[in-house]
């Protein structure tokens, strides 16, 4: 059950005669990393065109928009944050006709010390028209002198500490930079076109590749940039990396199975989770149930390595359109309800453990045991494929503040008692490392251990 | 994946203070009966209100539109058919004012004679509004001078050849009728109300009693009528059956998996089916795959009594607009693709079994195989948990054309080199029959076997 | 100042390869008589196609729509009423499916005993789909057995009591007709189409002519039906008028005033009402200002017989969106004010005369006449070209209630007092027939003196 | 008939709790100076609070989003241009959050040096996001180092080089200036509050005044800049007039003739027009006729001073949906003719003298003539109440190119033969600044004379 969100997935496309239908493409694959708004700038004859709104990529773009967004490059972004019409110019890509020429930029993460850059930059004259972080780099860039696009980057990404994945088109290149702890993915590919050339794409994630029938080359380093022009592709560093610090929640819940994450696949990380958790918290019991989606695989990675039989024991409605209402004050539970359903008659008398994951608040988790313990079970061991998510993340995902945290402030046997399961167990973080085949050094784990790898800059971990 | 339509959902509530709302719950449940269109009457202290549009029950009905839907009793109805404009006369419950009070009327299945009876009628100076047979029912209602609508009921339903699950409104009871055959689910419950009554309520299927907390009862009978009013419930009957034909296909496919259908768990014999399919035409393989949604518990099933291990070896993405575009011509099985992702690194060199519901026109099948394929496969198995599709149904299921129904003109060898299939099986009918527990003098097969349990007043097999 | 409202035009048009089009622009000339809703069916080479909407004709019809109303002949529609989405089953022209075709039919007027009709026609068995006067017609015709439609005008039109000016489409005629007493106008025309033929047309008001390069022929005469096919066009009589009751109100305020109405011209007709105004109560005065648009004809004809310099010392703000909202409660007068501003400067200090078309509940004159003082005017001497309106119409006219007709309950001098001018007159019934150049024999004048031409079969006159 | 646009219309409000309101209904007011886009910024507790859109302002703003904009003083804008959604970011009034707090600015008028401004702040590192001149002011402003806001425009402003009427909202003032020359009209004036205070107004033209129950004070003077704040009003000046240039046009066409600009009275002074262009070029009639609307203060003047009868020999048909579409080729003049309607029964075999206020490209005059021609008028002489339009305006209005003035490339007898008039006479110079009570060094007439009163900065005078 989903409870988090990820900021944001960008994609990037050169030299494709269909380069905004391919970000189209690509931005629909990654929807799942921001349902907010979804934008794509594509680099025609006569500049930069620029297709913008708030909604789900399928609703944002139609034919006539897709047609009108011409030319050989593009780059795009879908984004989740609150809604509202003041926030439409949050929308990214940003555009801006700079002195030398017009750039559109998109990033996926944040950039913590966002807020003292866009303090110095108002004080020097520059207006800002939305709040977002990436307008920040877009006033940096406007402000520097060189006529040189590269060069420019080279001195502005060095300024902004954080989290970002970001794609940069001119009108002669298209620009690609990590951060140097690499804390959201970024991957390059290419994509045999109709006209027997090559294209150069790139994305968030792999999955966007699968749907356009590119390959998947290498990810894009932490501290490095690319800049792809009609010279070729070019690979630099702007930065050196203190140390890597990977998101571990990307494979935990954010990033779809099908896509290789930092060199993994997702589906069999999620599996792995399943597994050690199997061994590190088993329990007798007579069926292994998936909460849908989300613990569908750990589900399946414990039921193996348990041997209890898995079966689909809640089912989800996919029907949920956006705008549902819950007209009845009478219905216990209906925020879950009207997702999941329990099968009394699987359930009914039976041993189950019911296997999501991850928990954060709470409250759905009780919700679902409550609805498996209407439908009948006996006893009911509650399993998370992550460990206890003691801090905010400021790194580009969307958390609840801490102190919404329920492992922030409660033990595990209190959490247990409140979401009234029998048993209750966490994948331990090392558990959870042994799954994703990564060390500590190498991967964030902030929501989990506290240690933030970066400065925060005033930013009250208490109060995200 | 979906080729196949049922044309409608029905549900109805008596003396609940929140009847409306009840009736949208029950109908959001029963959404994957009809997406085009829905509506729902009740009955207020004023009369009829009504509230009907095009488009899923989400989005057809507000806080405030189900506000103004004041009453004790609703009928309510989600239908699945062609768009346009032109068909919003087409959307149920309709409603009219007889000359003893108002009524309104919806229906699930279809009414093989309706062509025959519109005619006289018009010929008797009827003027219909819309195309749909439910029409025909109103103005033979109102045609009938009896002051008791039960009586008239009873005159009338006999008149009817063909499948109907129906749900009447008038100004003072609620009435509800299954056709002799049993062709469509009908079933009966109660839920406890807040003022700690009881209110009766009727659906198509039982998961949209599982949502308001209501308790199924029974089936409604085939050729039963029931009548709820102050006076408590009352059943009889119309008319005998000559035979039972309740639709296989309800099991096959159309309903949730967490419904309970003609008695049995929907989930179960979707399980049993992949069983008893992988006792038929068993292989060596090394996974088992379903095609999602509607593969999963067949292959569930198939996996336990095979042993071989079941993996979601094809992800689908869940973000499907509504108005998705194709924007490039580019992409091979675009179609598919946008929906269904194999994982090539679970899949490459591997044998593997594919599990689908039931085959239509091949096409679909063929590009999921090539998908597979193209991820590395080494030996693809396709089986299908229903007989081979050979003929279309003229009772409520919106099938292709005959010739359209690759079973109809292909033999199951030469489907395989179409669909490029290593091993091709389907289920046999008797294992079917065996897996919903059934025996072909209660199941409609009709669309496997042909024979169709009713005349079908000049419809046309060949052109359905 | 409007506060009445005419409930409808009607168009016709036969032989004319844009036939919509030409209905769309007829209608569109016509849009004072009714902005609530417009219709149009076209008889296209596949039987009826129609296009039907609340609003505006222009904002009703698109490019695209029109394209849509393929056909040589055409009938539309525009309605004034109470607005709301229950009623867009009353949108005409009405359309059915008859035995012996289909038919289409919209007329201007109201038929008095509706109401009796339409129960008789529910105890047969009809179904109503909406609520107005014209679906009785359609059932009517339904239930007539005759294969010959003229033969089932002339059997079915004689059971209407009231005013109808009256188009039918049917597969291979347009008939026109108007009942016996002529209350509402309705002409025929003929216009010369691209391809060299000659066209017939059907209008309310001769204006709809002008636009469309049609010629008037003449008005179609009480009692008269026309029918015009492929052979040409036939008159015949279905009744005999027992007397005439041309609508004097017509002239008075509802007709444009560029309009031939019952054969005179609408601005000659208000000009002569301001000139014998001005004759029956002359008063001595600097200026004479009408109340804009609508007195402006009248106040012509006043000054010019008077010899009193005209003045436009009210401007009228043209720019009255449909959805103007009253944001402050503090100022005083505001719905008169939003429409019209004295010019203080030509005002101040002078003896000015106020001319209006009519008085009805005098709330508005009050306002005007407050702002004209507040404007400095020394002597406000308020004429109305018309005589007190004592009744409301049953023929057509959406008029308020009697209770609500200010004549009705008080005298000219209380008036006088109650909207504060310093002298007030009418228009006297003869003075008014004189300026139509009629007799009281021709026309109906019920809503000044009560003499209602027709039964009234239970409409209560003091409650329409 | 309008061909001209004017830009745009300003409001302000100080110390009113309706300061919205009052914004919206000067806006409403003034509606006829900008269709395109409306605006409104309040000076809420919390700071700014804006809506905008594209529309009239009746359909931009709501009840509820003009609640939303809370506050004791506010600034509005309706704005003239071409549509297009990339235009957005253009509608005014703009908001920035400088350093010092946040200003939002609304200005009618042009600002004929923008470009070369705009091209220097590029160079500095601004980033626009619009296309008008308006947005320029803002960027100066930021790059302004003063703590003082009224410092920072008195050295903005004299940078700027054109026409504008201006209206600048802080967090404690509001600011109104006018350009040196005084192109544009702005006034000032008062209005008791509610709570028995007293407000203060700006508005482009004094008609707005009077809908909200103010008083006017005066002009704004040109050069004058005044400040309104808690402490009371402030006037200095922050540059010297070189010399005055008070647009025309504006008595013309474009101010509502119940408004006082530049201390006349815009009806008398079209009145004066029509008279002076009686005695300039009188001729032998039976009728004047106006060109609807804009023609009828000079056609009463005309009739006044030459003796020959009024007559609304034109009928105007207000109901112009926005989104009428011109369905038919067949139909000639169509454009004109929708709007339009000669009377012919008046017209037939007279001698007709037809009164506009101007003439820009001539097809439009054409056509009138040709419509009242084809009424059977015997002699058709036009009369414009203004002098040949030779050059385009670059302060505040939108003409056509030089090359589709008519007057611009054809003698009087030419214009004369293309639109097919008896005799043609425009008003003279001299005799339209008589009428206007105003002396050739005061007022710019550079569209009819060519004198631009400023440089242009390389803008082509033949290309606006």
């Amino acid at each position: 059950m989903k409870a988090w969100h990820d900021e944001c997935a960008v994609m990037g496309v050169w030299n494709d005669s269909e380069a905004a239908q391919m970000a189209y493409l690509g931005l629909y694959a990654q929807q799942h990393r921001g349902q907010e708004s979804a934008g794509i700038v594509a680099l025609s004859e006569n500049g930069h065109v620029a297709h913008k709104g708030m909604g789900l990529v399928g609703d944002v773009f139609s034919e006539e928009s897709l047609n009108h967004l011409q030319g050989l490059a593009s780059i795009g972004h879908v984004r989740y944050s609150t809604t509202g019409e003041s926030f439409v110019t949050n929308i990214q890509p940003l555009t801006a006709r700079l002195f030398n020429g017009p750039v559109a930029i998109a990033h996926n993460g944040n950039i913590v010390n966002s807020i003292s850059l866009r303090r110095q930059l108002i004080r020097d004259g520059a207006i800002f028209q939305g709040t977002n972080d990436t307008e920040c780099v877009l006033h940096l860039l406007a402000k520097n002198p060189s006529d040189n696009l590269m060069a420019c980057m080279k001195e502005v990404l060095p300024q902004l500490v954080g989290a970002f994945s970001m794609v940069v088109l001119s009108h002669d290149r298209l620009i690609a930079a990590r951060d140097p702890y690499g804390f959201r993915p970024l991957v390059l590919g290419e994509r045999p076109t109709k006209d027997g050339g090559t294209a150069f794409v790139v994305a968030s994630e792999s999955c966007a590749f699968d749907l356009i029938g590119a390959q998947l080359i290498r990810e894009i380093e932490p501290g490095e940039i690319i800049c792809i022009s009609d010279k070729g592709l070019e690979s630099s560093r702007f930065a050196e990396s203190p140390r890597l610090a990977k998101c571990v929640f990307e494979h935990v819940y954010f990033a779809r199975p099908d896509s290789f994450v930092f060199g993994e696949s997702v589906y069999q990380s999620r599996q792995r989770m399943g597994e050690v958790l199997s061994q590190e918290s088993g329990v007798e019991a007579d069926m292994v149930i998936p909460v849908p989606d989300s613990g569908v695989p750990a589900s399946i990675g414990y039921s193996r390595k348990s041997g209890i039989p898995f079966e689909l024991g809640i089912i989800r409605n996919h029907y949920i359109g956006r705008t549902f209402i819950q007209p009845s004050q009478s219905i216990r539970s209906f925020g879950v309800k009207i997702k999941l359903n329990p099968q009394a008659h699987l359930i009914k008398g039976k041993r189950v453990v019911v296997v999501d994951d991850s928990l954060v608040r709470g409250t759905t988790s009780q919700k679902i045991i409550r609805l498996v313990r209407a439908a009948g079970a006996k006893e009911v061991h509650f399993r998370l494929a992550s460990p206890p998510t003691t801090g905010p993340c400021f790194y580009g995902v969307d958390t609840p503040k801490k102190s919404q945290l329920i492992a922030s402030k409660m033990s595990t046997e209190d959490i247990r008692k409140f979401i009234d399961a029998d048993t209750l167990a966490y994948l331990s973080i090392e558990g959870m490392l042994k799954a994703v085949k990564g060390s500590v050094d190498e991967y964030c784990a902030a929501c989990f251990d506290g240690k933030y790898p970066t400065g925060l800059f005033g930013l009250d971990e208490s109060e995200s």
